[in-house]
């Protein structure tokens, strides 16, 4: 558990890398996609389904779960990891987006980033230091520092601008983690053991004397030791990522991941892209930033993307990758096969006895056509989406294994052109 | 698969009997829940999650799946244990109750319901033969006669004509269900094969010289031999029970549960309650009409019901029951416990570390906390009702083993007295 973070590359396929990150919760096979569980679970899927498919690290939502059920809360349960019934390593965002995504409901300036909660309307400051604390509560694997999201397109001044408070953010951020950081070493000095030893759900109750267990059987009331409701250092081996901004001007982005290297993280993302840019621009943007990177640790892509997009930025150097585009586009109806996309409500796959993607070795692909798919759509069953999803992450994570095979074999090349006719299209034809 | 229907006592505990049912698609241990899967999906379930919490066989809505996606389109892709991929025993209703649920949309005369669809308000005369035409097509192992259904309270002429007309139709269905079975079986005699031979999901495309499978690749049109769009017995194995009726006077249930019997099918069910009458009076009315039903058939409790009356019924010599309840409370939050009932919603929950019922061994109570269940439920998760289904089905489940096994233990008094007991609190205490 207080494995510190590590990575490895294992080998090259132009700028690809085939590599290896160690977190607390094990290890992460590189290039790799994490399935988005924004508000702690991923949307119709069970842990063991995320397993079944292949994910080895998932994602979940820093704005969300502060909100509900609150970080506090799931700091007296032991950390988000035990909370959600998921040991593998878990990345959580800033909140930063989420709360940048709100639109008219958030004010930035340089404290951090005000705004009214989805929810019940209550206003909340997400300061970098709180966004730190709330990650320290959830104890996740990689915590990423709060940035401020730029829309696109934006101006050289505005991206300027908005790249130079990212920094200062995150130097503030730095700070807050190095200290919670010293605060819980000094702490496992004073009590002998790890603050955040991992449990289970199934040696409930809590062991008395254990923090931050013990919060548990004292309900509310904060523990001795454990300074809640204050902050709760639940994953004593967390990472924390820098976030290079910058729009899309080359030469800010430059300065951007200069800078951050220069703060010093256990790796670093690539943030604000996918916000409603060209893809060729993306890739440009993505291709000039991550030659400033070190080259031994994992770069992180945000936010993106398509299948194309995942194989074009691993030809890039980007080694991680989130999106709700595999999961949110299932519970549409759309999924993602070896032929392209597929629109499973079309009224042509009524009598369609074929599985979604003959390719595929999915357990929705092993038993159901793709008529029962579609019955179970338009008539709105939950098995809808759980089959879709189950369906289209299969598609991700193995779309991710066909990739570090590619880089083993040094076939990327093909694999990208591949990709690119697939999804040229706009669907399935057939 | 053209195994016949059969049902053997294998011991007693009172009146309540221990058996075996055998189905062209296998065994069920009775007496059995069936979980009920209206739209061809028990809701927020894979199949694979129905054989983890001991389901043997489930119950399917014929008015729904005539409506949607059609009985024909379900019979040209080979039935529908194949069309959804379920290869254990399926039971389905004749349709006759949820037009009559329909209210005002529908109107009863000695042809049959004349109803109108919730889907497209399209008019639709559901006649006896129709019901046993459309589960034909559908080719569930157990096939129901149409019946029709009396509101609570009624008359005793209501109750008298209503089980008049029932006889009528019950009479009319197993003609029907008996040409069916001979055309099928000269055409058997004709192909030099059963036509409704067992296929899987796995071996499309279909092979072109099989009835019905070659409806798929002949998309919309009647192949030669089947007579489609008509009538395909996909399932040549198909039992049909017939249905006793009578409201809650006694003498009219006797006398339909003599009449029927009379008519002849494989096996009996007792209809027409659940329907607001109070528990007592239901017990009331099935212990008076199981002794009238062979003692060598199982006997069928339609729509019941709570976990007490589960328990009860079997003690009046009951096998077999379906009810929405464990489902549908689950996705309502309402969670079957040991401990009697449980609203996750509650937020009393909102820190109990504890699983939802200590004594389950179900996917969710081995790897949640009541307060994972809650959040998920509160943030309107779909894993939510995937997690509460996966248990309440569990609990049920469960509680038909035990109830086996205390038939052969001769100790199903102590749990009628234990069910009674922990169910006769509203919720659970804590």
């Amino acid at each position: 558990m207080t494995a510190t973070f590590g990575f490895r590359v294992a080998a090259r396929d132009g700028r690809a890398r085939l590599g290896e990150m160690t977190t607390p919760h094990g290890l992460v096979q590189t290039p790799a996609f994490m399935p988005v569980g924004t508000q702690g679970a991923v949307k119709a899927m069970l842990p063991r389904d995320l397993i079944e498919v292949g994910a080895e690290v998932i994602l979940a939502n820093t704005y969300h779960l502060y909100l509900r059920p609150g970080d506090e809360r799931i700091a007296r349960h032991g950390g988000l990891h035990r909370f959600i019934g998921w040991d593998r390593p878990i990345l959580t965002d800033s909140g930063g987006y989420q709360a940048f995504s709100l639109g008219e409901r958030r004010t930035i300036d340089e404290r951090g980033i005000t705004f009214q909660s989805h929810l019940d309307g209550s206003t909340h400051l997400l300061t970098p230091e709180k966004a730190t604390d709330i990650q320290a509560n959830l104890g996740s694997d990689i915590a990423m520092v709060l940035d401020e999201c730029l829309g696109y397109p934006a101006t050289r001044d505005e991206a300027a601008a908005s790249m130079e408070r990212t920094l200062r953010w995150e130097a503030r951020c730095r700070r807050r983690f190095v200290e919670l950081q010293e605060r819980n070493g000094q702490r496992e000095a004073d009590h002998g053991r790890p603050s955040g030893q991992r449990t289970t759900t199934d040696d409930y109750p809590l062991p008395a004397a254990s923090c931050p267990s013990t919060m548990l059987g004292a309900a509310l009331s904060a523990p001795k030791g454990c300074q809640l409701p204050a902050v709760c250092v639940t994953n004593p081996g967390q990472a924390q990522f820098g976030i290079v901004q910058g729009g899309t001007h080359i030469d800010i982005r430059v300065a951007s991941a200069q800078a951050t290297v220069e703060l010093g993280f256990e790796a670093y993302a690539v943030g604000g892209l996918s916000v409603g840019e060209p893809p060729d621009l993306m890739y440009e943007t993505v291709g000039e930033t991550t030659p400033i990177l070190p080259d031994d640790r994992p770069r992180y892509l945000m936010g993106t993307g398509t299948p194309v997009d995942l194989v074009e930025a691993v030809a890039l150097g980007v080694d991680l990758f989130d999106c709700v585009m595999p999961t949110r586009n299932a519970r549409n109806g759309q999924l993602f096969t070896s032929e392209g996309r597929l629109n499973i409500k079309n009224a042509q796959y009524s009598d369609d006895p074929r599985p979604a993607d003959p390719r595929c070795g999915c357990y929705a692909c092993r038993h159901f056509s793709r008529a029962y798919l579609r019955h179970l759509f338009v008539a709105g069953e939950i098995t809808a989406a759980t089959l879709n999803t189950l369906h289209n992450l299969t598609f991700y994570l193995d779309t991710m294994k066909r990739i570090r095979e590619a880089i083993a074999f040094s076939s990327l090349e093909q694999l990208r052109h591949d990709y690119r006719r697939v999804f040229s299209r706009r669907s399935v034809n057939s």
